[in-house]
């Protein structure tokens, strides 16, 4: 596989996890934000170059599935003598709460990402959640401006580097982050008013990810916000959900690309591609449920997020009308 | 107007409510279920037939405000030297949690609802939430198996009466309830997994209201499990949600009545309806979001509910399809 226009540079974490859920527990399995994204954008076909590093403890297995499946890893640094970052954590019987019980940074911490010379056209930039520093570092290695550039970050961003996070954010056309930190980047309660003050930092797009509730992607179009949603498809059991934003965040853009669209319409069935794929991810622990993701088995589900969401079989309600 | 076929027979409470929000404060403004499905019903210009108790403190002015709007009140008894029931609350500054600071049961300690004759073969039933008695002896005074009966309900009475609930519930259509009841009542972490169970009680339908996050409808068909999702309308400011769930309520079984149709189809359509009229609530205080709301206002914000979830412009996106 070769970079071309419909391939996504992506640039996040490739990693282990010790995960503990109400549904059982797995000890250093491979994860990170980078992985998932990677994993998902080659359900659909699109290749993503990763930009990434890892410990020479990373199996080799490993990264010759991820090569297999369509991902292009000449921009992932293996660092001799050194372990790859680790996380481990622990899931509330609720699942919508988590607490983090062990971060080891190792290679993470002095991640310098370099793009490699055929990536720095890309048109489709994923940049996943790391210090804002270095996404925008990113950024800076690119020969021109990108179709379109997605950003997720986290409150942990927030707290300590909320002046870089602007800085990136206002380089960016979509963001990506969830509804408490919606709340905390624009200081709004309301997320229609938080919205309004992000999408005035300078991304034309915003998606606020709730997790099982859905998301939101939000867009100003003149001067009038507009909005879609699309729920999370209610599941059996959330087996794991580690690794859905990332998902998600990867089938959308991978859709765009595949599609070559930026517009609101393709943005709205991108939203609902990344969550039908995101919804493989909780179903098992770790990429396990992504990687076995067929074109099938996607249609099927994207028909069930047809089935759910289609209301309008009549028109406006008679009762209603006039 | 007189009671008929597409009447819905309504009980619930009609009381005061002193409410503090994030917003600002009203002290002994009128509310109570029986109040808000009232008026939600009356938007949609369908007659609801009151069944519930006052003291001689209800103001006679507002008693005829419902009339004016279509309410029938020949069911709502009028206590001499009692008072009205009273409820006092305090929102959290998110707006999902609330504390009860009072709650005097006064008229409603002995609350015994008496249908009126003429009302005895409505063929839409709204039970709100009340003790699940009295929602069973409500039902047993209706000459006929009306075509469809929904139950309001909530986690207190699955605390002290969980039996005499699940008695009624067997005995109804459609059950209206929030996740966390929904958990409760089935034992189930998983709502999918509660919805299966709870629709093995009874209910041929079964919906989830999650405030914020929307609402889902469940349905059993041929042993396959169908759900519908709605979110609810992203707000510029949720300014008292006291209400919402009874609004929401109202305007579903009316829109059902209206339209004289009880199948899944129709019942999805109900749901966005009863959403579109719940955001009107949570717009104002009080009643006073609801009974403003016009056709026009209506079939405005249903046409918002439409651009939101549309998503299905061009077919099953080609970078997924086979």
């Amino acid at each position: 596989m070769s970079f071309d226009s419909s391939s996504v540079l992506v640039v996040g974490t490739v990693a282990f996890d010790s995960i503990k859920t109400p549904f059982g527990a797995r000890e250093r399995i491979v994860g990170g934000a980078g992985n998932y994204i990677g994993w998902s954008a080659s359900r659909l076909g699109v290749g993503a170059g990763l930009v990434s590093v890892i410990g020479e403890d990373f199996p080799d297995a490993e990264l010759k599935a991820m090569e297999s499946a369509g991902m292009m890893l000449n921009g992932v640094e293996m660092k001799e003598g050194e372990k790859s970052f680790f996380w481990s954590g622990s899931y509330h019987m609720d699942m919508n709460g988590r607490d983090t019980l062990e971060t080891e940074l190792n290679v993470l911490a002095d991640f310098n990402p370099v793009i490699p010379e055929a990536w720095r056209n890309a048109r489709w930039v994923m940049l996943g959640n790391i210090d804002p520093a270095l996404q925008a570092s990113v950024l800076d290695q690119m020969d021109q401006r990108p179709a379109l550039v997605v950003l997720d970050t986290m409150n942990f961003w927030m707290d300590i580097a909320m002046e870089g996070l602007k800085k990136v954010i206002s380089r960016v056309d979509v963001l990506t982050i969830n509804d408490e930190e919606a709340r905390q980047l624009s200081g709004e309660r309301s997320l229609v008013k938080a919205a309004r003050s992000i999408l005035a930092m300078g991304p034309r797009y915003l998606i606020i990810k709730k997790g099982e509730h859905g998301a939101l992607l939000f867009h100003m179009e003149a001067e009038q916000l507009d909005f879609f949603f699309c729920p999370a498809l209610p599941l059996e059991d959330v087996v794991d959900p580690t690794g859905a934003g990332d998902t998600f965040a990867g089938g959308f853009i991978s859709h765009l690309a595949a599609m070559d669209r930026t517009d609101f319409a393709a943005m709205k069935e991108a939203v609902v591609v990344g969550s039908a794929l995101a919804s493989f991810t909780c179903e098992s622990f770790g990429t396990e449920g992504i990687r076995a993701v067929d074109r099938q088995a996607l249609s099927a589900r994207i028909e069930q997020f047809r089935k759910m969401t289609v209301w309008q079989e009549a028109a406006i309600p008679s009762a209603v009308a006039g």
